[in-house]
């Protein structure tokens, strides 16, 4: 199997012909159709965020057609732009995307759907596409209406270019605080993505959204199925808050500008190829995680020995997601019985007999707090070194079977509720 | 039907013949194993909870014999006292019950179930009860063994009388800061019941103890159909945190001494008796919700017009459970938008053309945020001053059939963070 190379400062627009650039058309401010003047007097946090000079609307577009394909929310209160961007990948192609924050277009009816479709008029226009050839993806707040006359605008301002990945991934930020983008290469080919995150991160999608670009020409199924298997691996592994968002979305586009045969099953670079996409999807769902609202560490948790894969995950996922280990390891308390419990209530089978459990740093040392049934005494001191660090390490066999999974969450601090107590209003 | 009427002061000793009572045995400061000091320099908010002379042993007795049935947590970490009790209730009988709080002797292997056996044995010798026919409830830290001499002592300490149902209701507490308590009458019978909340508190039982007496006789598969019955419409319609404790049970005792057939499904006060045990099991899971940690205020939600009651259930408990809902209520934030993508999470059958919402007060006004599709103008003010009350409710019409269920939840606050970040250590 070709080795992966990380590509610097790498982005969507690393894969070959794809080009990428955004602009301000300032939807945040007026953007919230029935409200008034927000609740806070102060928003400190959240400017810092949203600097009134941060892009958001985005446009990528390929400079050849693409075969894609995406993975949206499991919630069923679907946004307009999710429905839209749906119609147009039924054919499974596309070409361009344009992407806005500070407005989820969602809970929208009749007039979400046209204003939807219209944005993919406008960047239809602009690159000289038909509206169905455009992926449309929005994040922000449920149920405001867009501003259709200031995205035309922004859209009219945006040039593009193979520099323009940063910008793309800066546009679709809402409260995160940072920019996510990664590229890697194998062989002659390179897959990108960016992804944004920070709230309303939950296991099966959230408020999230990411786009991966590759030069490689894939086949469509293969494609899909690829797509699915590195979103189950990374995306569908991460939680924040439990919460599912109506927008959610993982869109990939192959323009296959690197030449060759369509990668498929078969192809001899089809492992290089899976590894790559997963790659990636992992590194922006981990940024994601790191980048929650209001956390201050990583937990990852590595379930092993369970009765089944499936079982494994969730288990995993049931740890990251429990708000008695999200506080406890805010608060660099060893309180390992709530790592328990979360298993417990995971529904995995298990026997508490069987179980051990280790704490751990990324670098050592791992601590067993539970052996087979039984608490061990520990040195606390080093538990609590281990939980000061910026990234915290469960490690659970549930010794039962072959089974294992790994899934990433972040603490709950009291960030979190501030930051979302004052979101909207 | 007969009414009921609520008893001043009621309790678990409200209903003839039941005697309680409660000691100090200092289970918490020296009762966790592998620790040491805890890590907060200031545990203020704990230490008001815990004042150092709250009994944490109590003692409740019943003059006869009883007919005895509980509901147990659906976790699957089961909690030492939890397999002892549900082997002491294999006959369906009990006449006693022991309980302590400040350690769950939970995750504490074959030492924890010696533990949880020698309280029954205590308990026993005390009552002069064989060990069998006695409960036994723990609650507090995971992990940590019970300090069984203290817990000797406590118990000699212990005297029983007809008045014992508030230190019984004080003993269980953990971060709960009043106890919960109340007691119906209905013909001449009487229902009393007592519960312990706070955290972990989850559809499905969790970090919750309800214990519930009645002098009425009541035939022991109708006592264990209406207990069920009841638990399901109160107890596992909250939420605090999503979490389901290792340590949950409600437990009822029924021991026939004012008179009569034993109650049945045919017995002409058969619905009073559910009515009564329903109210006493609702009016203990609104305690322990308004008393959850950090919490500023009761969220209600009523879903109406579900597909299925199944259906309802579902949605209104993933609006009570969402932190996007919990943390935009405690910012008095109209973010509705959330409330919908928790009903689009919970995976019950929904078309968003179809669904109306409604913002409420207990005593009104009721404001319609979203109506069949389309997100309404309102007066944000309004909306704004009922979110501030201590008790918000939202209503929700899915426009598809007749199931309805009403949930509760508390909101999330940074002094929850606090508080649980703070726990053990």
């Amino acid at each position: 199997m070709s080795e992966l190379t990380v590509v610097a400062e790498g982005g969507v627009t690393s894969s070959r012909g794809f080009v990428a650039g955004a602009a301000r058309a300032g939807i945040r401010p007026d953007g919230r159709a029935p409200t008034g003047p927000r609740l806070g007097a102060s928003l400190a946090g959240q400017a810092a965020h949203e600097g009134s000079d941060k892009p958001d609307v985005a446009i990528l577009y390929s400079e050849a057609p693409c075969v894609a394909t995406a993975v949206y929310t499991s919630n069923r209160l679907k946004a307009a732009p999710l429905l839209v961007t749906q119609k147009h990948l039924a054919d499974g192609k596309a070409r361009g995307v344009i992407a806005n924050s500070g407005c989820a277009n969602a809970a929208t009816g009749e007039q979400g759907l046209r204003d939807a479709w219209e944005m993919a008029r406008l960047a239809g226009t602009k690159l000289d596409l038909e509206p169905n050839d455009v992926v449309v993806i929005s994040t922000g707040v449920i149920g405001t209406f867009l501003p259709v006359d200031k995205i035309a605008s922004a859209v009219q301002a945006i040039s593009l270019s193979a520099e323009g990945g940063g910008d793309f991934a800066r546009a679709i930020m809402t409260t995160d605080t940072r920019p996510k983008h990664v590229a890697v290469r194998f062989d002659r080919f390179t897959v990108g993505g960016a992804a944004k995150g920070a709230g309303m991160i939950h296991p099966d999608l959230a408020t999230m959204l990411a786009f991966l670009t590759t030069d490689a020409a894939v086949a469509p199924t293969f494609l899909a199925a690829t797509l699915r298997e590195a979103v189950d691996g990374s995306f569908n592994l991460i939680d924040v808050d439990s919460d599912t968002s109506t927008n959610d979305m993982v869109v990939v586009l192959a323009n296959g500008l690197a030449g060759g045969d369509p990668i498929d099953e078969e192809h001899p670079l089809a492992g290089a190829f899976r590894s790559a996409l997963t790659y990636v999807c992992q590194h922006l769902a981990r940024e994601i995680v790191s980048d929650a609202e209001g956390a201050t560490r990583l937990i990852e948790t590595r379930v092993e020995g369970a009765a089944s894969p499936a079982d494994a995950r969730r288990a995993a996922r049931a740890v990251v997601q429990s708000l008695g280990v999200k506080t406890a390891v805010y608060g660099a308390d060893p309180n390992w019985g709530r790592v328990l419990a979360a298993v417990g209530n995971s529904g995995c089978e298990m026997s508490a007999d069987l179980i051990t459990l280790w704490l751990s740093g990324p670098e050592g040392p791992d601590v067993c707090l539970y052996e087979r049934g039984r608490p061990l005494a520990f040195d606390e001191a080093q538990a609590r070194a281990v939980l000061h660090g910026r990234e915290v390490r469960f490690r659970i066999d549930l010794g039962l079977g072959e089974g294992s999974a790994t899934a990433w969450g972040s603490d709950l601090t009291e960030e979190y509720v501030r930051l979302n107590s004052l979101y909207t209003t």
